[in-house]
C-alpha cells in the first residue's frame, strides 16, 4: 500500500468502525452510481486503498439523498499538512456565506471574533451570516453563494469529487469557477495578463499560474503574500511588511526584485487612490441620506436583515430593495474597485483601467448626477419642490445635523457649535 | 469507395445530372479558389470521392458572386440520420432570424403553427418575422442575425465549409460563436464551470464538452433533455417528464442519480423565481403605460413593425425606439434572465448569482426608480406638474382602468366594479 | 556564432565601447537576478552570443532600480527589418499615450504633423499628450495606459523581456495583454469566432490567429490592410483601395475573393452606420450644451486639460469630470462603436450585433431619455421651472443661435437670417 499520494503526506487512516469496504459498496454501486466507482477506481485513492467507507464514513441515507458531502477534515486525516495550511489560510478560515463581509470592516470590535472563532483557532464555530445571502432564496444560495463559500469546509469544489489527477488542480481554471465575474475577475485578468498568455503558449514551466504565485511549492496556505483584506483595508504594518516579503520571494523566481517591488508598490497606491473614489461616492450618498432625499427612504422599503431602516453601505450593503444611487455605490465598491486594484497587481492594463478605473470615474459621474437630480427634484432647492419658509429651512438644517451627529459624521463639539451657529444667524 | 464518414451513415449519393466532376472545376479553381481546393483535396469528401458538383449542383454564377450556399438537405442526401435530428431538433426547427420568439410565447394561437410548418411537419416553410430583425440594416441582418440564425439551413456554420475534421465540430469553440454574449452566454458559463475547467486539463475523456452532453453519442438533435422554451416556458408535463428523464441520463454518466435530479430541480426553481422578478417589472411599466407616463410614449415613437403604437414587451419587443424604463426591462428579461437560469442549469456560480440574479434585482431597482421619477415629473402626483381638479383626477382614473381592461388585465366585471366605484366616490 | 535568429536577420552587433561581456554580469548576477539570467542562458540570444551589456548598454543604476528598459532601436541594431516594419506601423509611429488620438481627427491640420515628427519621418519627436491621460494619477497611468502604450519604444511588451522562444509571439494570447476590454476587444472577437476556435481545434496551420492576417510572413508591419484609423476615419480613396488590396491578399489563402470582399465591404457598411448613430447622439448633447443645460454645465466642472471650460466629444473626451449624458455618449464613441464595427470585420455575430450595434442604441435610447429629462426640469420646457417672459424666451433663442454659430454649426449667412427672423417675431 503506497501512502504518498501526490505531495500531501499521508498518515495510516484512523480506524472507523462503521467504514464499509470497497467490496461491500461495489456490488450495487457498480449500477447505482457507474461514474463514480469508475472515477475511485482510477483514482490514487483506490491504487492507495482508500475505500468508499474511508471518507464516506457511513453516512448512507445521506449519500442516497445526493445530500452528503465529504468535511474538509475527514481528508486533513491523511492529508494533514494540506488541511492545516488551508485552514490558517484565508480559503479555510470562514468563507461560508457572508463571513467575509463583516470581518474585515476597519470598525469591527475585535471582541467579535469569539462570536464565531473558539479562543486561539481562526476556525470559525458558528455561521456568521451575510446581509446579501439572507435576501436569497434557498435555491440561489445553495447555487449563487455557497457553491463557492463552501471551500472552507470542502476539498471536492477544487479537487472534484472522486478524481484525484493533480493536472486538475495544478489548471488555472480550477480556480475561475470562483474567482471570476463582476466582483473579483481574478482568473480573467490573469489568463489576459503577460502571465496567463506565457501559460498558454509556453505552458506551467514557464507561464506562472494562480498555483504558482499564491500556492507556491504547493502551500494550500493561499493567503501568503496578500498584504490587505477582501474589503481593501490593509493588514497592520508589521504583519504586511512579512507578507510583502513572501511574496516577493516568488516574484523574484523570474522578475528583478526592484522591479517586482516597484510593481506591488504601485498596485498599493491604486488601491488607496480607488478607495478615495469610493470614499468620494459614500459620501454623497450619506449626505442624501442626512437630507431626506434618497428615493426610496431607507424607511419606506423592505428591512435591511441587520440594520432594518438604517442605511448601509458596508460589507453588509444591498444591490436590491435599495435605492439607484446606491446600487451605482455598490457597482463603485464592489465591482469598479475589485477591478481597478486587482487589475493592477495582477498586471493588466485593461482591467487596471477600463475595466476599473474608468467604470470608478464614470459611476461616481453618475452618482453626481443622481444626487443632483433628487436634490432639485420639484424644481427647487427643496424636495417636492415646496416653497419653504425661513423657519422650515431652519428645522431642515438642524436635522441634517443632528442625522451627521448620529453617524458620528461629526464629534459632539462640532454638533454643538454647529447647531449654536444655525440658531444665532437664524 | 469509402462511404463511412465520421459516424454519419453514408448512402450512396444520388445522381446529379448536372454536376461537375472535381477534374473539370480543378483546372480553374486550382487558381480561382485555392484555398478551398486544397481544403476538399484533404478531406474525407474528397477521401469518399463526393467531388465539388455533388454539393454545389451547378449555381456556378452565385458561386461566383460569392453568395452560393449549400442547402442542409443537399448534406442530407448522405448524411440521412444527422439531418433528421437536425431537422425535429430547435436548431432544425425555424431559428432562421425571428422564428424562435414567437413561437415561444405562452398565448400563442396553435393554429400559428400552420403559418410556418407543413402539416405533420416541424420544417417551417415561411420566413416568420421578428420586430427586432426587422428594425436593422441589410449589412447587421446579415453579420448580427443571420449568422447564427441560419443554422436551420447550413451545416457550415459549426462544420465549416470545406473541412471535415470531427476535431472541430467535437471542441465547445465551434458552439462559442452563437451560444455567447449578453443573450445567452453558455460558452463563458461551461468554460468557467467546474465542467469546462475538467476539459481545460482533462481533456474530451474526463472533461464534459456541450456536445458530449447536448449531443450525446453524436446525437444533431440538440433539445434532448431541454425542459423549457428558450423564453422560459415549461414544456406541458409529460413533454417535460421524458425531456427530464433524457437528461438525467446524460448525468448519470459521471454523477449519482439523486444528485442530477437535485441540481436541475434547483435550477428549475430559479428559472420560476427569476420568471417573478421580470414580471414584477413587466407590471410596473404597465402601470405606467396605463397611466399615459412613457416617454416617449408608443405614440411618440417610430411604430413597431408589428404593434405600431402599442406597447409590446413580450418576445417581439424592442431595445431601440423606446423608453429607458423599457430598455431596462429589455436588459432583465433577454439578458440577466438568461444568465441567472442558464447559469444555474450550467453549474457556474458567477452566472447564476452575480451576472443574472444580481443583475435581475440591480435592473428591478432602477426600474423602480425611472418609475417614481417619470410618476412624479413637474413635482407632483400629476404628470407635467399641472394641479389637477377633482374631475380631472375622476378622468385620469377612468382612463387608467380603462386602458387596463382593453389589455385585459382586468376581467369585465372587475372593470365594472371599479368604475362604479371610482363614479360613487367622486 | 549563428546570426540567424527566428525569422529576423541579425546583423553584427556594433561594437559597444561600454558593453560589459556576460562573464562580468554574471557574478553578481547569479544570485541578484538568477531568473533573467537563467532566461537568458535559455535563449537565442545566448546561443547567438549576444550578451547582456549588447542589449542594456551600461545603464547600470537604472537597472539597480528596475527603471531600465531596452529601447525598440537597441533591438534593431540587429533585427533591422522587423524594426523597420515596427517603425512604419501603426505600433511604431506613435502609440505613446494620448497620440493616437489627436492624429485621427478630421479636422486636424496637417502641419501638426511637424509637431511630432521630423520632416519625413514617422517617428514621434515629442511626447503628444492625452487629455484622459492627464487626468490619471502617476500609478494609474503607469499600468493602465503606458502598460499597452509604450509599444513604440518597446519589444518587450510582446517578446517579454528574456525570452526569445517564437512560440510566444506566435500566439495570438501575445496580443490580448493590450488588443482586449471595452475600448476594443479584438482578442475575445476573435476568440469566439469561427477563426478563433479553428486554431483552438486544429491549431495555427488551419485556425487563423491575430498574427496570421495582421502579419503575415512575420511582418512587423501590423497596420497593412487596414482601411481607417482608430478613430473610424476612412484613409483617403486611394490609400485604401491599395490597403484593402493587402488585405483581401491575405483573406484568399482560405475564402473565395468574392467572398471575402463582400465580408469586407459589409463590415465598411456596419462602421459607416454606426458612425451615423453615434453622430445622432453628438448633435443631442450639442444642443443641450447650446441650451445651456448640460448637469453640470462645463463651466462647472474640473477645467478639460486642453479646452479649458468647453465641451469636448471628439477623441479628446474625458470620461469623468463630466455630465451623466456625456459618459453615456462616451460609451457609445469609446465602446460600442468599436464592438459593432471591429465585431463585424472580425466576423463575431455578437460583438457586431449584441455588444455593438444594440449597445449603440440602447446607449442612444438612455440619450434621449436624459436630454428629455434635463430640457423639462422644473415641469416646464424652461430650466428649472422659471415662467417665462416673452423677452427671457427671445434672450435665450438669441444666445442659443450665438453658441451654434460660434461652434461652427451653422454658417454666417445662416445666423444672420435667422437671427433677423427671431427678432421680427419678437
Amino acid at each position: 500500500m503506497k501512502w504518498l499520494v501526490g505531495f500531501c503526506l499521508c498518515l495510516p487512516v484512523p480506524s472507523l468502525v462503521l467504514a464499509a469496504s470497497p467490496q461491500d459498496c461495489r456490488s450495487c454501486h457498480a449500477t447505482a452510481t457507474p461514474a463514480a466507482l469508475r472515477q475511485w477506481q482510477e483514482s490514487a485513492h483506490s491504487r492507495a486503498g482508500v475505500g468508499c467507507g474511508d471518507c464516506h464514513d457511513g453516512d448512507h441515507e445521506e449519500m442516497k439523498a445526493g445530500i452528503a458531502t465529504v468535511p474538509a477534515a475527514v481528508c486533513g486525516r491523511c492529508h494533514e499538512k494540506a488541511y492545516r495550511q488551508h485552514v490558517a489560510s484565508r480559503h479555510g478560515m470562514g468563507l461560508h456565506s457572508g463571513w467575509g463581509c463583516t470581518r474585515n470592516l476597519p470598525s469591527r470590535d475585535l471582541g467579535e471574533c469569539r462570536f464565531c472563532h473558539e479562543e486561539g483557532s481562526t476556525r470559525p464555530r458558528s455561521t456568521v451570516q451575510c446581509a446579501r445571502f439572507l435576501k436569497q432564496s434557498a435555491a440561489m444560495r445553495d447555487i449563487g453563494c455557497n457553491r463557492c463559500h463552501r471551500v472552507e469546509e470542502s476539498c471536492a469544489g477544487c479537487h472534484t469529487g472522486h478524481l484525484t489527477e493533480l493536472k486538475i488542480v495544478r489548471d488555472p481554471g480550477v480556480c475561475a469557477k470562483c474567482h471570476m465575474g463582476p466582483d473579483h475577475p481574478q482568473w480573467e485578468m490573469w489568463q489576459t495578463s503577460q502571465h496567463g498568455t506565457l501559460f498558454t503558449s509556453m505552458g506551467e514551466a514557464v507561464g506562472p499560474t494562480c498555483q504558482r504565485c499564491h500556492m507556491p511549492g504547493g502551500s494550500h496556505d493561499v493567503s501568503r503574500g496578500i498584504t490587505a483584506t477582501p474589503g481593501g483595508v490593509p493588514f497592520p504594518v508589521l504583519q504586511r511588511e512579512e507578507r510583502r516579503r513572501e511574496m516577493t520571494t516568488v516574484c523574484v523566481e523570474c522578475h528583478a526584485p526592484a522591479f517586482a517591488a516597484r510593481e506591488l508598490i504601485r498596485a498599493d497606491t491604486v488601491r488607496e487612490e480607488s478607495t478615495l473614489l469610493t470614499k468620494e461616492a459614500d459620501a454623497i450618498v450619506w449626505d442624501l441620506a442626512d437630507l431626506g432625499e434618497l428615493d426610496p427612504l431607507p424607511t419606506e422599503r423592505a428591512p435591511h436583515p441587520f440594520a432594518g431602516s438604517s442605511l448601509v453601505t458596508d460589507g453588509q450593503m444591498l444591490y436590491e430593495d435599495t435605492s439607484h444611487i446606491e446600487r451605482l455605490l455598490f457597482k463603485m465598491k464592489k465591482y469598479d474597485w475589485a477591478k481597478a486594484v486587482k487589475g493592477s497587481y495582477h498586471q493588466n492594463p485593461a482591467y487596471a483601467h477600463w475595466y476599473g478605473n474608468a467604470e470608478l470615474k464614470m459611476d461616481l459621474v453618475d452618482i453626481r448626477a443622481e444626487a443632483s437630480r433628487l436634490k432639485n427634484r420639484g424644481g427647487g432647492s427643496s424636495p417636492a419642490g415646496r416653497t419653504q419658509s425661513a423657519e422650515e429651512d431652519l428645522g431642515k438644517a438642524l436635522e441634517v445635523l443632528k442625522n451627521k451627529f448620529e453617524r458620528k459624521a461629526i464629534s459632539m463639539e462640532e454638533y454643538a457649535r454647529e447647531k449654536k451657529r444655525l440658531l444665532r444667524e437664524y
